[in-house]
């Protein structure tokens, strides 16, 4: 470990918890001031951050296009950013929220009261508008956040970071509200992932697998975030393949990127005989190549053998693996053995059979004849997310304002001493 | 590691993590009947626990005579604990309730449900009713839970464990519901800590600050619990002093042992000259030593001095550390240095004095006018705690069965795909 990087990622640490202690007690009109001046600054500071960005793309000059693309700002990207930060602004405060509230037989009143989490890490990649997108959900909450980018784009989110911090300072927020970390070196993420002497309560890893399996690999602080989004549709003997079809296309090849994207599409083998070619038609339609077991790769010949290892990648693409089941049963099993946990719809006119799949599978999201595709905080009405995440505790699904928050008990009473 | 150890350990979380796939879909009446019958089998098979019991006494001949209450049983106290339990039995079910419910313009209704957290460690010393006590609450909340009992009290907990599990198995339990790890090694804890092959999702520490300091060290999955509990009373200008007298004393002395008991008084700089002298007169009336800081020590010559480490110290006993602080702020300063982030209290008669300190005092439960002792469960109306939870995730407080749930996105459609 190099102890200045260290220590540096303390001090940002420290000053991160002394900022939450204020911040946890800023008026909610404080915190959507600043964001809004955070995306009038984005607009105002255009050529600094422009200029910061090309430094990234000439030293990032062997990087891939794909890479590119992530790493490259213009005026219209951030004036999207711009306007994005303005609805999180506008975004209803969590903080203070009184989640239930009782009175007890002497007397005293208890409410369960809405408080920010604390100081989150977000550590993150190619994406340099990541600075203000999750700086300011982080500060919707009532967060203070340390922001750590990847090496190729770190002029920009450095340039971008500063910006906030002027916008932020101006707006009346306390210093260390949000700070980018402005080394590249590896050990400010392990530093970061032992929680910096216990500053940092929460890491919030955005970007590839690589980067989300090391800082789930290494973290001794919880992590909100998913590894893998292995989708997966469910058609039943009772569905309308009509529908089936629509939703499984939209549900694989409307963007095959994203991680709510179906991997494996699961079929009752009762209906086999009409849905698989049904279904393989409309995929392969779409520009779909298509994996398949035995069973299924019986009714076409353009299917190819899927092998063990296919049931739980996550493509990212446009190939999907189509597997035979027993009903909705076998469904479940499946999902159970090959399931990442994230999202996961059934198509079916039985409500009974619908009710069986919702309540048995145990992933953070579970759908009945929509498209897995709809897993999306915006979708969802929350506005943003920092991400999607597929742990069980504290955060699960989309993670948006709301979920950037935990709670507190208020005790209230009238000079009450217990017998 | 011990290899067999280890193996077993993996085995008993496999066949927890399949037993929480169905009590997930387990009826709610099921698993209340499973509790009643684990209750009427304590009462029965009285004579064979007692007889375990007897054995972990003859061998424990040399502990404490605190350790071997801790340890003893009698019918009387397994009466009481089938009494808990029928009382745990009867709680609301707290699995599927629809925590919140919206829908969205394009049709689609998305409810938060709450499910079940899945399989839960818990890791305990001496109490052997801890054995049956977590197991109920556990079931109450549809987990599946892994019981590793400390070894003084081995052959107690493992006679209670074959109860159970008979009790479960003949009321339509699932095999793996609620098992006792049967061995004292202690690299069964490790496995456990490590959350044995991702098939355990947090773990529940119940005893000494030893074993909690371990498992917080150790862990790989989240911890539910609490290191210690330094719990600050804060006596303000507006306080009147009478009701600061009785709360003061019954928050440290009605039972010194316990987490909610209070280690520190901070009292407003403006009345230390009347204060200090009356609250000191009652504390030391009912048996208190008090260490004070240099200003507070000049009130009473009786007053011992504080060092350093006392306002970090938990006491458990009948000594308490007195400070002044400059009003409120300070005492605000003052607990977010040296808290544990379990409880504190305010006494005043300023709304907004009593306003801000429940606002910026970040710990688990903060009260005014009130007693830290009411920080238990049964207190707030849970019926039950697995114990108290001082981190900032997931469960916070008093943890009870809605604390040992989590919740997932059910979402309805007719059909819809994302446009």
């Amino acid at each position: 470990m190099n102890e200045n990087v260290t220590q540096l990622i303390n001090q940002m640490g420290a000053q991160a918890r002394s900022a939450a202690r204020q911040l946890a007690v800023t008026p909610a009109d404080a915190r959507r001031g600043a964001i809004l001046a955070l995306a009038d600054a984005l607009v105002t500071q255009t050529p600094a951050i422009l200029a910061a960005n090309d430094k990234d793309l000439a030293a990032g000059d062997g990087l891939s296009d794909a890479l590119k693309d992530r790493l490259r700002l213009d005026a219209d990207r951030l004036k999207g950013a711009a306007q994005g930060l303005r609805e999180v602004a506008d975004l209803q405060d969590p903080v203070g929220t009184i989640i239930s509230e009782w009175e007890r037989p002497n007397g005293l009143t208890i409410s369960r009261v809405r408080t920010p989490l604390g100081v989150i890490a977000v550590i993150y990649e190619a994406r340099p508008l990541v600075t203000v997108d999750a700086a300011a959900l982080c500060l919707k909450a009532g967060n203070a956040v340390i922001l750590r980018p990847g090496s190729d784009s770190l002029h920009t989110s450095k340039m971008l970071g500063e910006i906030m911090e002027q916008a932020f300072t101006k707006a009346g927020m306390p210093d260390g509200a949000a700070q980018v970390v402005p080394t590249a070196n590896r050990d400010a993420v392990g530093c970061m992932l032992a929680g910096a002497e216990g500053t940092i309560d929460i890491v919030v890893p955005r970007g590839g697998k690589s980067l989300v399996a090391r800082v789930q690999a290494e973290a001794r602080i919880p992590v909100i975030g998913h590894l893998d989004g292995i989708c997966h549709i469910y058609v039943d003997e009772a569905a309308q393949l009509d529908m089936a079809s629509d939703i499984v296309v939209n549900a694989k090849m409307r963007r095959t990127g994203i991680c709510g994207a179906a991997e494996t599409l699961l079929i009752d083998r009762a209906i086999a005989a009409t849905a698989v070619p049904k279904l393989g038609d409309a995929l392969i339609a779409a520009g779909c190549t298509i994996k398949a077991d035995t069973d299924a790769q019986t009714f076409d010949d353009r299917f190819e053998a899927a092998t063990e290892g296919d049931w739980s990648t996550e493509y990212l693409g446009p190939i999907i693996t189509i597997g035979l089941v027993d009903g909705v049963q076998g469904a479940i099993d499946h999902i159970a053995t090959y399931g990442s946990g994230h999202t996961e719809s059934i198509i079916t006119d039985s409500a009974e059979t619908a009710t069986q799949f919702l309540s048995a599978v145990d992933s953070a999201i579970v759908m009945h004849n929509a498209s897995t595709q709809f897993a999306d905080g915006g979708e969802f009405g929350m506005g943003a997310e920092i991400g999607i995440a597929t742990g069980r505790l504290h955060a699960r699904g989309p993670v948006g304002a709301e979920q950037l928050t935990t709670f507190k008990y208020v005790v209230r009473g009238t000079g009450q001493t217990r017998p």
